[in-house]
């Protein structure tokens, strides 16, 4: 733990500090669990009410939480980017060993800067460049012709096919997938052929991709992630798909093939998107949306129904099958009314 | 296959026995597939008309399927509980041998029990302990500092990050990730900052966790799997979430972060749940319901809308955007019937 | 890049060719982006119009095209048929080298052909059978007992678990487990008893399965792939489904046990069908459908509601939990117009 003094923390995001600049911070914590060396913050509305109980040193709050703030306190607008920036600089990531693992298998034609670090049992295939700082983690596969550029992290069980170009910076959690074939078949009297996919991945820079998230190779042109998308877990990117620059994308998320989303689109977790769709800058998507239509405009989209018991649930379920049917009864008993 | 005597099974069980105590068991099997060694169950009601022409040695049944019953039986209050463990009996689990594989990578601080076995090409962070009668699957990763205690299993491809806390008796089959990073991040005018993801994850005993299915570390505090919990397949758990004890979830179901389930649940396949979210005990979802309120009352719920031909669906889907307008039509329908 | 004579190409998928014959293609690509030596292909109408502007030296267009035409081209009823055809001529799978790489660990048992390629730091079993032309990438993991067929491709990171059979042709991509236990449980009092998954999986031949795929075992009996099925990433198959031959699903698509699916059926992606039921040959579903009885007839069926903005989408959301008294309330009004 670095411990820092609570002024360099407040200077850090650009702070009013309210308190005594010299005290030390070792840690971030929960309003709750929060003590005397640690610094919280306020972001949630409905945990405000804690607050005035919090044991830390100091908080993170909005101005108009000042009053009632205990401790000292760090003012800024934004409370949870300030404590994402201060969490972030009392607990750096941890730098793993420059160095080829013993048991890892390289190829001879690979190019490895001396300052990356290669896990245990990991693969790298042939002509495959791996740039300064980056690491990859135990038991990684990265294939042949693949390009992973500075100081990005792969943790571990991860498969990179070949070709595949991630950007710097890149953080990639266990089990992702990047690279795979597209599901491209085409259809010959009833049976499958399969459509090579020709494509590759180019992920930008500053992305972070979700644990057993799966990127699929384009089937002619590549899929592109821009820069500073966040995608989380076990979210499928089908082939040819484009993610615009700082869209996040909460997990278990599908999109259909050569489907579009712009940038800075927030997409709530397990939504569907269909292929061949267009989807404007700055959309966001409630949780489970199902989405079988382009979108042009910004703004918040939803989809989908109420829970309720199962009992209240069931009699609106089967009504549901005679919507059209309702709808034209209103319509006809309006006339009826009109008429009389 | 071990083989027992039928009253041995009945014993096991609790249940009445009907016929020869000393007829040997070898296998369990279904009612059509049962032949003169095996023992079958009668559970599911649709399949009591082939009772009578099973070719077993005997059936686990209730009582009021004695009459019916061309064999020897087992009369039991729940066949399929009673199936379950005679099951149990008759195929324990084999036990692979204990002992390091010569190309597992293990840290020197590291401490693994003398009877645990750790296959090929498994990597074993710094500080980590492996209880006695652990078991753990070639390629799998374990980071630093995890600790997974007595006789739990961990099949293949594996990755249980830092930090991580596994109860006794767990079950961890191919592709689980546990313990990757929450999908925390902070907006900084259109752009993504990273919120270090600072808790773990904490599992109980006696847990089941199914292939591919992630569950993420806490942001300050750890994500809790209770006492009991199983998982399916390619389940998300999102960071802080809670899973009370004995709670059962089927697959593709995506729970957001700081969600709490209670205990007993029963969460049926590809369920959503909305982060900050409190599911009392005893709570049950029918399939692929979205949930994105607290619950807190026990008892059966669902959420969605009926499959049709697409036709049909089709003009009840496009109604389904003019339902409000309907209502208030009604509404007024219903006035001005008033009026007349 | 092998290069083939355009008559070659007209001859391998029985077009008409239109132009010379002796033009040499070297490769396939959008109609965007061909150049001189490339042949490209028209089968979306609406990337019509770009025909007349394409580079490529061919297009594959149907017959109706051939006037707009700008190039030499190859008249078939089914241009992206054809095209993938072609492509899979030109882009011929590259060939793994034969040979067990010295980092794998192979059992004394198992019986791998001497044409087959096993990756680096693979793990085969004990008994496992690798037939003539197979590929296992690097850091999979095959099982006891396990049984691959011939020119089977496996990719890395790959879990086969034991007595699973694989047939031939089949293309496993990075991630996929086959033969995890299936979610087999029964409640005994509140808790959950582990039910033995003694079935095992039976993949037939021609067969694909997407990234991060998982296929359970049977529980009693096997889980059944029929020959020619093709499965996108992310799907979950659970214990004892039947999927029928030449069926393709897409991706995020999960399927309870017990549940058998028709041949020739093609299964949208994130959709949801609960266990044991019934799907006949050449069912269609849209994407994101939830199928909770068995369906009888082929045809196109759909569920699901429409995505609109959040706030008028809110306002029809909370109207269907009173579509059922909206309906009575219908029905009233139309006895008390009926009596007037």
């Amino acid at each position: 733990m670095p411990g820092y003094k609570l002024q360099e923390l407040a200077d850090e995001v650009g702070g009013i500090l309210h308190g005594q600049g010299n005290c030390i911070i070792n840690k971030v914590a929960t309003i709750h669990n929060a003590t005397s060396d640690s610094i919280t913050f306020l972001a949630n509305r409905s945990y405000r009410k804690y607050l005035k109980g919090t044991r830390a040193a100091a908080a993170i709050i909005i101005e108009k939480d000042l009053e009632s703030c205990p401790v000292f306190a760090i003012v800024v607008d934004n409370p949870y980017l300030a404590f994402a920036k201060i969490s972030a600089k009392l607990n750096p990531m941890s730098k793993i060993d420059a160095g080829i693992h013993a048991s890892a298998v390289i190829s001879t034609t690979c190019s490895i800067h001396k300052s990356a670090s290669i896990g245990a049992h990991c693969v790298i295939g042939e002509n495959t460049v791996i740039e300064s700082g980056v690491s990859i983690g135990p038991g990684s596969v990265i294939e042949d012709n693949v390009h992973i550029k500075t100081d990005s992290i792969l943790l571990s069980n991860i498969t990179i096919c070949h070709g595949v170009v991630i950007g710097e910076n890149a953080i990639l959690h266990p089990g992702v997938v990047v690279g795979s074939d597209g599901f491209g078949i085409a259809n010959d009297q009833g049976k499958w052929i399969k459509v090579p996919q020709l494509g590759s991945v180019v992920i930008g820079k500053d992305v972070e991709i979700g644990a057993n998230t799966t990127i699929d190779r384009g089937a002619l042109e590549d899929t592109i992630i821009e820069d500073g998308v966040k995608l989380d877990n076990q979210i499928q990117v089908a082939h040819n798909v484009k993610i615009g620059a700082h869209t996040a994308i909460a997990g278990c998320t599908g999109i259909a093939g050569s489907t579009t989303i712009g940038k800075y689109c927030a997409i709530g977790g397990a939504s569907n998107l269909v292929g061949h769709l267009e989807i404007a800058d700055k959309v966001q998507l409630t949780i489970a949306s199902t989405v079988t239509r382009s979108i042009k405009e910004p703004g918040l989209y939803s989809s989908g129904t109420p829970l309720q018991t199962n009992a209240k649930w069931h009699r609106n379920f089967i009504r549901f099958s005679s919507l059209d049917d309702m709808a034209k009864r209103i319509r006809k008993l309006e006339k009826s009314i009109d008429r009389k």
